[in-house]
Formats: C-alpha cells, structure tokens, sequence
C-alpha cells in the first residue's frame, strides 16, 4: 500500500530527516512519500496559520488521491483542514493531532499534550474541545520553543521532560502526547525517561492510516 | 463608525439586496460596507467550502483592518475562519453563527438551528460542540434548499415554519435561530408566525460588532 | 427608546454615581431610568440575598412594563430572578452576569469572573454552570472585599488586577469578567493595565437591551 | 426527631391529605409538622412562582429553625430556595426534587421527570441541568394536568402510565420521577403497574432528612 | 428489617470493629449482618482487586437475596460489581462509594473524596465520571496510607485533615467524602474540625438501604 | 509479533470460525492464539456476565503475558475488565469495544452502536459513557437477537441493516460500529450496503494491538 504524507507547512529544512523517520515507522511494503506544501505558513501553530495552509493543504490532499495513494496523513498536530479533507476524498485521512489522541486514549485514563509554543496551548484545547474529548484530557502544557529552533535536542528534551513531568504530578495526566510532529525522534527517549506512554503523533498517523487501508475503512462523509 | 461586512463566498447575485438588508439594520451614524470574496466557493455549506475561502477571507478582513474599519462581520451562519480573524486583527470580528447563538442565549433555554442544506447540519453541530453551547442546543435542522434557490420566498418560508415548528414541539426549542444569512428578510415573518424569537445571523452579527466598538473592547488574542 | 435599569439591592449610596455611569454608555436617543429596590438586601451576594430580593425585583420588572419601557436590565452581576422575569414580562429583560458572560464568548476562549467576596464565588459558580458555560470559564475568582468598600478606588483596582492576572496566568483566561456591577469605571483602566479585554456586565446589559430591542426580539416564553 | 414540612405555597385544600401523607412515610420517634405559606403562589410550576414564593418561604425555614426542628423538607418538586435555605440554616434541609433524584440515582441508569404542566417541563429542565444530573436524565415529560386538578385519580393515574411508559420505551428511562408532591399516593400503585421504580419526591425528602439527622450532617454553607 | 454488610474483601482482622459500627448506625429495628468474602483481595484500592473480588462477591450477594435480607450493602468505596449486583438481585442494593456521593449532593455545590492510596485516585475517577458526577467532584486527594495501616488512628487522622483542608481551600470543595470504608470512626472527628460535612460510605450506605426498603423501592435492572 | 485473543465467554461454538476470522485480519508476520475462557458465561451481555467472567479472564491475561505474547485483545463488545487488565500486565491489552470506538473517531462526526440484545444497550451506553465518548455517539440500537442465535446469516443481517439505517438517518450517526464480535464476517457487507463505514471491533482489536506492538507503547498504569 502507499501512504502519502503531507507536512502542512512549506519548511523544507526539516523535510528529510521527516522523511527518514517516516518510512522507518511503515510495515513492510507500505511505501510513504512525503511531501511539505509548496506555499503556505513556515509551520502551524495558530489559527491564523492553520487557515493560511488550508487550499494548499486541500490540493495536495485532492492530488493525492488523484496519484492513487491509498490513504494520506496530516502530518500536524493541530489536524489543519482535518475535517474538509474527510469530506473531499475517498481514501482514508488522518491526522497527526487526532490520531495520537486517539492512541492515548488505549494506553490509560487521561493524556497531557506538550505543544511548543505557548499559543498552540489554547489553539490546542479548542480542537481537543471540538473533539469532544476533554474529559480525557488532564492538560496542554508548552515547552516554549518555536518548531523551527527544535534542532538543540538536549535543551528540547530537558523542558519536554520537565512540563511532562509536571502534567504527570501536578495534572494527573497518565499519557504524554507530544503537539508537534517535528519531535518524533525525542519520543522512545523521553518513554524511558518518564516510566509513562509517549506517543508521537507522525507514526501514530501513519500506523493508523495502515490499517484503516487494511481493514477497508473510509471517511464517513 | 464604519463596520466592514464581509459575505464568506463569491456569489454577488444576492449582494445586493444584502447590502440593501445590512445597511438597514445599521444605527444611525453606522457606515456599513458589504463585500463578497474576490474568489472562493459560491456558497459556504461543508468544511472544504470553509478550507477554501479560508485564505480569502483572511485577505478580505486584514484589508478591512488596515482600510480603518472600526469592526468586522463574517457575515454566514457557519463562522469560517472566525477564530482566525479574531488572531489577526485587532478590531472586534464578529461571525453570523457565533452572534446568532449568543443572541439566543439572552432570550430563552434552548434553541435550534435551521440551516439549508442536510450537510450543513452536521457542520454546524460541530461547530456548536466547539463552542461549548451543546447543552443549550435542542436541535439542528435542515430544510433542504440549496442556498442559491432561496429565491422563491414563500416554498422557502414553509420550509422553513416546518422545520421551526418541530424544533419548538418535538426538540424542546424555544428561540429559533436561523442557519443562513440569505434568509435574513424572512426572519420578523416567522416570527410572528411561530410566536417564537427567531434570530438572523448577518443583523445580529452587526449589532453586536457596534456595541463591541461602543464598550472598546477588542479580541484576546 | 427606553430602558429601565434595576439595582436589584436596596442601597441608594452609590446610585447616584451608578446612574451617571449608565446613561454614560447609552446610545444616543436611548432613555435610561435607574431605580433600586424599595426594600430587599443591601447587596446581592448569596443565595439568600437572592431569595429575598426576588418578589420586590419582580414587582419593578413588572411595574417597568407596565410605565412602557422598551427593555429592562437587571443590574447585578447574580442575574437574581432573571429567568422569572423573561417568563413575566413581554420586553427583553437583560442580567449584567449573562450579558457580560455572552459578550466574552465574542472576544476569547476562556473568561475568568472576578467577583466582590469569596462566598459569591461559589453562587456564581452554580449560575455558569446552569447556563451551561462552565466548558468555556477558566475560573472565578474574588477579591475579597465587600461591594459597599468599593469606594477605594485604588486598593480595589489594584486587588482585581492581581487576580486578573492570575487568571490569565494560571488559568487560561484569556478575557476577565467583572463579577459586580459596581465596578463598572474600572474596566478600561484594568483593561488597558492587563492587555486583556475586561467586560464590565452593567454595560453589557443595557447594550444588549437595546440591541434586542432594535432587533424585535423578546423573551421566548 | 422532628421534621417541619413546608409546602411552598398557599394552597390549603391538599394540606390535610397531604399532612396525614407525609405523617404515614415517617419513621416512628419522628414527629412530622405540615405547614403551607402563609402567603404565596397556589402552586410552584414556573420561574416565576418560585420567585414570588421565595421569601415567604425562607421566613418559614428560618422560623422552623428557631423552633428547633432537626431538618426541614421543602415539599414540592422545583426546590424552590433551596440552596439559599442551605446557607440560612444550620439544620438539614432537603428538597422534594433533589431528593427524589437522588434516590432515583441508586437504582438505575437514566430517570425521567413526569411533571403536571408542560411549563413545569422547561423550568424542571434548568434545575436538573443546573444541578450537574442531566447526563443520567433521560428526559423530563408533562401529563398537561394542572396540580390543583389532581384530584380526578384515575385520570391522572393513566396520563401519567402513558408518558412513563414513553419514557421507558421511548427515552430509555428505567426509573421514574414523578414531578410534583401531590401525587403521593399515586407511587407504589404506578410502581406495581409499570415494574420499574418510581420515586415520590415528599417521601424522598423527609426520608433522606431523617438520615442526615441520623448521620449528623449540616448543609455546607 | 435486616440488612447483609458485605465487605468485599477478605480481610478478617478489621471485621469486628467494623460490625460494631456498622450496627451502631442502623436504625431500631434494623438487623444487621456483616461478612468479608470467603476469598478475594484483601483490599480494594485498584481495577484488579474489583475484577477479582467480583464472583465471589456475587455470591454473597445472590446468597444474602437467598436468605432473605430486605437489603444489601457493599461495603467498600469504589463500588466493585455494583450495576451487577442491581442487575442480578431483586432487593436494594447499595454501594458505599455511591452513597456517600449521593449524601454530599444533598449538603454542597461540590465535594472531594480523601482516598487511601494513590492508585485508587485514578480508579475513584473513573467511577465517578462514569457516574455523571464529575461536575460536582472538586477533585479526588489521597493520603497514601494502606488500608490495613490505618490503625494508627491519630497519623491518619492528620493526613486526612490535611489533605480535606487542601480540598477546601485550593480545590473549592465544600463536602469531604472518605474514599475508604476502613476510616469510619474517624468521620464525625474529621467534621469538627474541618468546620464542613464529611461523609462516611458505609454508614451512608446502610442509612440508604433502610430508606430504599421503607420506600418499597428496588433496582430498575 | 504474536497476539493472544481471547474471547471473554466460554461458548466453543463459535470459536473455530472466530479464529479463522482473527487470523484473516493478521499481518503477515502476526501469530494470533484465540482461546475462550475455561468457565465462565457463555456470552456477555449484562453486567453480571461482566462480573463472572472476571477472574477467569484474568488468569488468562495474565498467563498470556507470561507465555511471552506481544499484545492482548479482549474479543468483546462490552470490555469486560479492560481497565484492570491494563493495571495488571506490562504488553497492550485492547478490548474490542473501546478498538471499535476509537477507529469510529477517525472516520465520522458521531457513531451508533448496533447491539444484539436490548439489555446490552444499557450496559454499553455506561461504557460509552464512562469512556467520555458520549457526545461523540449518536445511540445505541439492538437487533434483539441472541448471541447463540446469530448463525442465521440473512436474518441477522437484515436486522441490523434496519438498525443501522434508522441510526444513520433518525439519530444522525455517520460511522456504524458492531456492537458484537460475533457479527465479524457482516462488517463489509453491510457496509457495501449502508453507504457509510462499518466497524467491527474484533479485528479493530487486533490491528490497533498490532501498531501498538510497532510503537512500543504499553498501558500506563
């Protein structure tokens, strides 16, 4: 089966170690080709930008289709367009925001999101609101970091560390999700760190949109 | 004062006779201009019509912004781009839907949406659930008119009284909130006919964006 | 138009300073008339204080229709027997707690209250939560001084903007919500100190009133 | 012990009936008095009855307390100024309405409310929502009788049979609430015929207050 | 009437103290029984005490239905099989856990349960969100004290003061709820010096039970 | 990776088909055990069977985990000890009925459960309920046929196609989930027929334990 991946954003700086770690997460003979929008914000953490990204982000999901890919992630946290793009195509879409609080919600009773900057906290709590899934929602936290500055792993990891430790004893979260796709290596090395499930929104996605194609699921509408 | 009125799609047949309901429903000493998008989708009634205005819209109330207006409506009933508009500028933005459900909210327990088309209902239900009005929401209807048929007034209005009178007899409504803004002439009618308030989106979304500018207050964010 | 603004307590210290106020924020051509009761509680601050206000409130709301007032306004921020008040009379009848609240909703995602003493905390509490709000307030919180000490204009300010700033610091809040209505000549000067848009419910009522009543619509039972 | 009951309105015709009712559900040792207001609304069924009944109603609880009785019961199925009588009184008070939900709490999944007036519905709604429990309520319904014609047996009997049988098989209810307290001796024999609890609100009341007695527990406030 | 105490654990040491008490607050008249499970856990502080305590406790309760009790309560305050055992028998049956949430509805606006262990934080959660309270829960604290350490009555008595005042005065609770059926002697103690209600589960329970058999009511299931 | 499914009743009938069915949803590379429970109820459809079915399931997850399997699926609608098997072992345990709800997310607005008995509906709206999920499901319907009975391939089909219609067109769901394990091999005929996606929770079980193998993520507790 081939997953087509598409970071919602045009920042093509970090688009190759995307790739790498993305076609590291499919299964055997799933083929994954990823690809960052041609135009539109430098990554998604607003509103604002989220409607920027949006007929772009359409048309490369409509292409998709168009290619033949069997199913497509949104490889975001915030799921920009999530919803339209269920409506528009006939293959299964997925994205990274609420695929990984999906997962969460198999591995224990309530989830802490840890976003990067301090607006995508309240941007956050509104797609987790519009979910429907508050009450399994113990908090949104933020490392204060922009994505593009993610490249110091050391400096990320240590206040990842520290916010998840606090939603874990302070808010009572039992799950860590990360909001941000750009920290998909951090996510086994913090797992260890914190005794607790951290999942990562990119392979979440990607794993997710596998077996939706197997178990012949599409969008509902 | 000088509100921008900005209708989220591409469609001029019905500006005028808008322009001519908007600035009808203005104060005295309220400047009210009305514009439609350059170009978008004809009319806004799923999440992809709402993705692909989403950027020229966002144009249309940053222009407004910088051309002095004092406030800005999204004049339609499903509130594209709202909370976007509302991180960029910092003049008050009020959308249609969000102006009509917090006027019903003033005049009784529970209200229902009558939108157009069957799809919309499940569109404006999420955003409903989004803004945490669930419970004051006894139901949204559709009365399966495409928007660009809601010529013929009187098929519209029984439609519409159909529709209305279930929503009071069998859901427990008692505001009647209407789930489009190019019903707006319609509204006073069946009101008197369903001894019900019934709340336009487009006025009610002008009335609240002068007492914003009148109480100086402007978006958090 | 007119409007009749009722002080829902008894005290006649500060309405002199309160009717300046409220004609002050009236739009031009809008009568205003502030009574407060002939007799009830010194302030409304509990459910008690509510309980005996309530047959003396409900005979000025009735006697307010009767004299051919166009709307009313409950100038508390409790909204004592608002709910009996839009089942009595046939004009809109506006509360200073739902009116500040509903505006709120315009401007952000989360408003915290402010209110006078902590026992009103937990009455204001039950009132959001029955108006079904409480997923959109990050919080109430008081000052802990009583309404008749708000003369020291200074202390008091100083107070609200400590916890204002708590509010949005620790809660979330992104919009604060003056929990009395004889706070109303601090909202700019808060608002200008904490870069937060504060609503100040005494206003609020009176420009819903006439916005309801520009509107043609009337309580719904 | 001794239990004053306050029947919050001044409809003497029911009270001897009802005296020797609420007298046959007490517990021997528990002395029971029966008092109507000695002014007030005939019946509470709207917003505004309870407004108008609401300090003749807190003289009674307060008289009650200084004539040291161990708990009061407000007898009616709207709990008119109940949380207020809370923070007046030192001494248990329980509400018809709270009681009977609380009872029908412990014995099954989803309740529904059988009130006489279709107004009674609405304001039967704001209370249940109001009080945290509309997630355990499968719907609130009206037999259109008035209270003071309740006298006709078999009537009443059988409209309130049809809307719990709807309730039942209709709205998933699996116990019932009957919505007013001058049904009281409708209970056990509507219980036998549908085989499903039905919980009377006055015997709610005064067997719950017995046990706060018993248990030495006060209102919080 | 008699009454079936139905401790669901196997743990004989505290049994006797706890029969003494659980006689002491029956009514006159009543009979009451106490019994541990022949095997099982012998505590119940997690999932896994409750799915093995479940069978065995069945029995007991189908068994006590056999001999003929009027009614049973599970004496513990996580409600192991509780929907089971209404399901399975056709007396009352009544869970400590249930109780003593459904007395402190009739006392605050919101209560906190002071559990033993930290891990029954989680599982109490989770009980009382799938009970529909959770808006009425200020929050759920744990003293980290093991069940069968609670015999040194002035440290856990310290602890739970502790932790009570925590839930009083940072969590906006106004009703303690004891989360173990273990600490009972210690409710009316913990109430004087708390200057606010605490509920105590298993005699809530049993005061319940009486009521439900005075009130010729049983489970709906 | 090698998965053991075991199927929480101790009805053999079934069991050879259902294994060939898991096995069919394997990845290549998945080894898949299916046992049923060595006593127990023959299906669960109450929360008794939940209960008896407890220990007798544990044992076997708990074995399961130490015969060195990967993951754990619960293959059943209704959960049966989910939580408690998620505190007791160290490998993913997925039930099918939160796997099938989960999947429903992704695809659609709100889902309808299709259960085989009536009593089943009760017990699996508490799940949903307890789960958070609640505003995301539409209802909960049953065929009215027994488990055992299921084998009358047309008939069971037609049933639930007459279900799943009224849910997809009266309670406005847009996602069908199975509300049985038994009904595996209708999920893509029906699906065919109904025009909107069709969820079976067996094999949603086995796929989401498979990618949580892949993601190295284990339960929290």
């Amino acid at each position: 089966m081939r997953i087509k991946v598409i970071i919602p954003n045009s920042s093509v700086e970090l688009r190759d170690e995307q790739t790498i770690h993305r076609k590291s997460v499919a299964s055997p003979g799933t083929e994954i080709d990823v690809v960052c929008l041609p135009r539109g914000p430098v990554s998604i953490e607003s509103s604002v930008d989220i409607s920027y990204a949006a007929p772009s982000l359409m048309e490369e999901i409509m292409k998709a289709e168009r290619e033949g890919y069997d199913a497509i992630t949104i490889d975001g946290a915030l799921d920009p367009t999530l919803r339209a793009a269920k409506e528009a195509v006939g293959v299964p879409v997925v994205g990274g925001g609420e695929a990984s609080r999906v997962i969460a919600l198999l591995l224990g009773d309530k989830f802490s999101v840890i976003t990067m900057l301090p607006n995508a906290v309240k941007v956050a709590k509104t797609v987790i609101s519009a979910s429907g899934m508050s009450s399994r929602c113990a908090s949104v936290r933020s490392v204060d970091i922009p994505v593009l500055d993610l490249k110091n792993y050391e400096a990320t990891r240590n206040r990842i560390l520290a916010e998840a430790t606090k939603a874990i004893h302070e808010d009572g979260a039992d799950v860590i999700v990360l909001g941000c796709t750009a920290m998909a290596k951090l996510a086994l090395d913090l797992q260890g760190e914190l005794k607790a499930p951290v999942v990562e929104p990119a392979s979440a996605a990607i794993k997710l949109a596998e077996i939706l194609i197997q178990m012949k699921l599409k969008p509902a509408f």
